[in-house]
């Protein structure tokens, strides 16, 4: 197959057909128009897209960010030159369904195209995916106007949307947010407030911007719930669809990232004043389904996000650790430890390629652990978006849901942690030249850095695991990923991976106990002060369960791909998941040393 | 005592007097002329240049890093102006004997003076630091004319000096070095050649630079025993000491990195015709030491600057964890955990300061036991570099020789590691702010990323301490560590101490059973396989270690500042040291997963 520095058409096509076997998702009403062949077309039509247009100016990109001339937003041309070929080719709407323009495709393979584009360009990718998750949000909740007059113009590419959630006081606490919607006599709101964070809030790109608001409406209910949303477009747009007033959203300034620097990233200000939509103060903003519910609908697009993101962090792991490979398969250096310790003779072998070097050997052997086990964690979670949304029976689908509401903390987090770690040791692969500007690899950690912050931080993250989703409903989450792993290690008993699966349902059943343990007294406080470990060893179950789905696909397969995949499970099995030991030993002590800590003592 | 967001004066104070009792050097002859009075002043004194001259410019020395004009490098301004007042203060000369013009301090205060610069502006320091290392080699091993030459004029601060080792094709592989190096009827050689990841090597900042070059001179024998090293001046200096004729050392690029963009990295040419010195063809060098031990004088530096390093990555992880408590107090956001979860009554308690939240209290307090732990393992070192100069018997100096020699690949790591590791937390304190350019804590994480690469990698320091170190004499070094711990945790054994005694113990035991089984077969590539693991575990329990040293030396003594010593020494034990104990199953468990890996399976 194609080699690539990007992603590996390989091991997507053995994630997604000889493993999540996603050709039978053809069979569902939703997905009958499609086949193996449109899957395999516009992934084809994704990897060469992401070559030709959007890798080209990563690092230009990074070299030259965002910047204010005249109160605009300046990119670079390759920008706006990308995007426009990312939307003729149909990639705005490839998950949209058909009557709003769309491919209609299955979530999982949505997912596979996204990676490409992430992978080569993650600053420039940011654009169309903010705007797919903001469109998919109005096609669930908006009402049918709001989705005629907003989604088609985003399918098309010829809008960008956004979320704006956080603001400078509140950070993730969105309960003391205080940007204010009050509503008027036409059944509209005015806004003011600031918004910060707001990835794509202002830019040239697209005539129009479609932000998605949280605000508060006076009267309503303190904290959470008294919050809505709203939808706030840049310009006013007419019935016809052709763009009106400019609103009240002005750009107040950009933040300046360490990377990711493609992707602009401002501070907005609603309703200061600076334009006066119809002769009135206050950005012009629409509600979004019902009031005091905003929330709700926000989290909707948040876990998409979320998915994303964990995808975005894979990605980047992915392309850094291809290009570790690459690295290590040509540069010579040194000579095998045994021939060099046992020569006195003095004469000089000449050097070999770095990856004969037992220590590069692991480097890359642990990255491909992370980023496949990243990648097929994060096609997983879209297949369980395909089965929520088509599987034939409601009990199916609600089963899906449920998993897929577990896993999601798990699939944003984990790939945050790991496939960061991944473009660490593709640094180190390439010693001090992967430390230089001159090879990509510094870029791909600097701008994976963001990927453990940005949408809920890792110990947010954390929080929604332990103190939400594993105890929802009597521990129903938690039982039905114990029942999901369990049913891959009861087909492994009889195979030579049955070592693997008797110390995933060993994890798995400490897991529990220790869920149960943490939550006994009841004491929300102590049960969470070390949500954080619990996240990261829930992480690695998962992850090792993963491997062991993919070592058991590759059963009946020779070759150096599936000798790698089962290399890379046995890695998993003897060097990672032997971490998650010591912290369900820490958890089920109720380690209190944190708690106890005292600011003062620091 | 005065706070500072650079270097914790407290905590120097414990570590240097509470703890390792620096002022009982006073009584040795070397330091008869030095008391607690001079240690204290030249710290402060290096505290307030650090922050009124090296911390102001750190961030505009990122922002504007050394570039080329007409051919010289040009910095800013404050890089010059700084180290002028550095080199009026006697700090390059701080630990130089007194007849060289040298303050004669102590190495382990010394190292304590260099900590400030590091954290203050890592950049800047560089260049007194390589400059020390250099007229530290001269001293050690050159002649008597080369001494006069050219130390005093490096401890002025007039001249700085280089390292130049590494070879674009040869890397760490010295033995692959090609630079030759023809000797001439006056005694001189005539190099030619070109070296790589030269820091300061080409600059306007001083009137000379004097480069410490490895280079081969033709007939001897090949790899690592043909090597010698030469003192090759930028501008040759005549018997007066005045500059002569420019030496044919030219700068040929220079190299453009994620961080640590203040100190010039250069590639350089040696004698490749653009200047002529005498008329004749070669860049002029003179033989230090005799010919082919150029490697063993060179390691003499190395291992100085090898715990240079991990006191480097200390200080940038020290000043990022010190800049994440003072956010992490000042900064308000959300509610305590247990409020938010058992009140329904939707009333709006003020936000608390993020301290407050469980999460961001263990990544400080992971932080603290990461930077003291660093800071005490870099002092410790710096105290046995006084010990093996100084102690009263050739016994105790031979000891503290084998011990600092053991203990350099872990100084070098660890805190290249976990320090790194510490910035990487105080990001994630800060949460978004933390990735923007307007915080500090962005920077020192891209400064840390050096240090697991220079000075030899992290799997270099692996070969280093589990392929020479722990198996040389018979493994004289692994046991006088095991001693040395011994030690220690003997006295901890009547107190509060005992459990982490215990573990300590147990873990000492089990590192040598598995360093026995590891060599058992005689096949040094499977021993060094998993080299890695070693590092990590052993550094580990060093660290381990000297946080029992230091939980020790509270005894008797109240108030936060050493409740909070014990707590991040409780935090060692009980989060820190079980992640060694898998590590340790690993090796005796002789896992050949990664040597079995082949390229192929990639």
């Amino acid at each position: 197959m194609r080699p690539s520095l990007i992603l590996s058409p390989r091991d997507l096509e053995f994630l997604l057909h000889e493993w999540l076997q996603v050709e039978t998702l053809t069979k569902r009403p939703r997905y009958a128009e499609h086949s193996r062949e449109t899957f395999d077309a516009v992934l084809e039509l994704a990897e060469q897209i992401a070559t030709e247009h959007f890798a080209p100016h990563n690092r230009t990109a990074d070299e030259n960010e965002p910047h204010l001339v005249d109160g605009k937003v300046v990119l670079i041309p390759e920008v706006a030159a990308a995007l426009q070929v990312f939307a003729e080719a149909g990639m705005n709407a490839a998950m949209l369904p058909e009557e709003l323009g769309g491919m209609q495709l299955p979530a999982v393979v949505n997912q596979a195209v996204h990676a490409w584009f992430q992978a080569a360009n993650i600053g420039t990718s940011a654009y169309p995916f903010l705007t797919m998750a903001n469109a998919n949000l109005l096609v669930a909740h908006g009402t049918p106007e709001q989705v005629q007059t907003y989604v088609p113009p985003m399918a098309e590419g010829r809008w960008f949307g956004t979320m704006a959630l956080s603001e400078p006081q509140a950070g993730s606490s969105l309960a003391d947010i205080t940007t204010r919607a009050v509503p008027q006599d036409d059944g509209s709101y005015r806004l003011t407030g600031n918004k910060m964070w707001i990835s794509g809030g202002d830019h040239e790109l697209t005539e129009n911007i479609v932000h998605l608001v949280l605000a508060k409406v006076p009267g309503g209910p303190p904290g959470v719930k008294g919050i809505s949303l709203f939808v706030v477009p840049k310009f006013l747009v007419a019935p016809d669809g052709s763009l009106g007033e400019r609103n009240d959203v002005v750009l107040a300034g950009l933040n300046h990232k360490m990377g990711y620097r493609g992707t602009t990233n401002t501070l907005l200000n609603f309703g200061e004043g600076v334009h006066t939509p119809g002769g009135q103060p206050g950005a012009v903003g629409f509600l979004v389904g019902e009031l005091h519910r905003g929330l709700t609908y926000m989290f909707h697009m948040m876990n998409e996000a979320r998915i994303g993101v964990g995808m975005g962090a894979t990605a980047l792991g992915y392309t850094g650790w291809l290009h570790a490979v690459d690295y290590a398969r040509t540069r010579t250096q040194g000579r095998p430890l045994a021939g060099k310790a046992v020569s006195s003779t003095g004469v000089q072998s000449p050097p070999v390629p770095i990856v004969e070097h037992p220590d590069v050997r692991r480097m890359l052997l642990a990255g491909k652990s992370y980023v496949e086990g990243g990648l097929a964690l994060g096609l997983y979670c879209a297949r369980l978006v395909d089965e929520e949304r088509t599987a034939d029976t409601a009990e199916e689908r609600a089963r899906a849901h449920l998993l897929l509401e577990t896993l999601t903390p798990i699939a944003k987090s984990w790939p945050s942690q790991w496939c960061l770690a991944a473009d660490d040791l593709a640094i180190q692969v390439h010693g001090g030249y992967g430390y230089t500007r001159d090879y990509p690899v510094e870029q791909f950690y600097r701008d994976n850095r963001l990927n453990p912050i940005h949408e809920g931080t890792h110990g947010i993250q954390a929080l929604d695991l332990l103190g939400r989703k594993v105890v929802a409903d009597g521990g129903a989450g938690l039982a039905l990923l114990g029942e999901t792993i369990a049913a891959t290690t009861a087909r492994a008993a009889d195979t030579e991976w049955a070592d693997l699966a008797a110390t995933l349902e060993d994890l798995v059943q400490r897991l529990g106990t220790v869920t149960a343990a943490l939550w006994a007294a009841g004491d929300p406080e102590s049960a969470l002060a070390n949500a954080t470990v619990y996240l990261e060893a829930a992480g690695h179950v998962v992850v090792g369960w993963l491997w062991l789905e993919q070592a058991l696909a590759t059963e009946g397969r020779d070759g150096d791909f599936h000798a790698g995949k089962r290399q890379a499970a046995r890695y998993f099995q003897r060097w990672e998941l032997p971490k998650v030991g010591p912290q369900l030993a820490l958890l089920a002590s109720l380690d209190d040393t944190v708690l106890q800590t005292r600011s003062d003592w620091l």
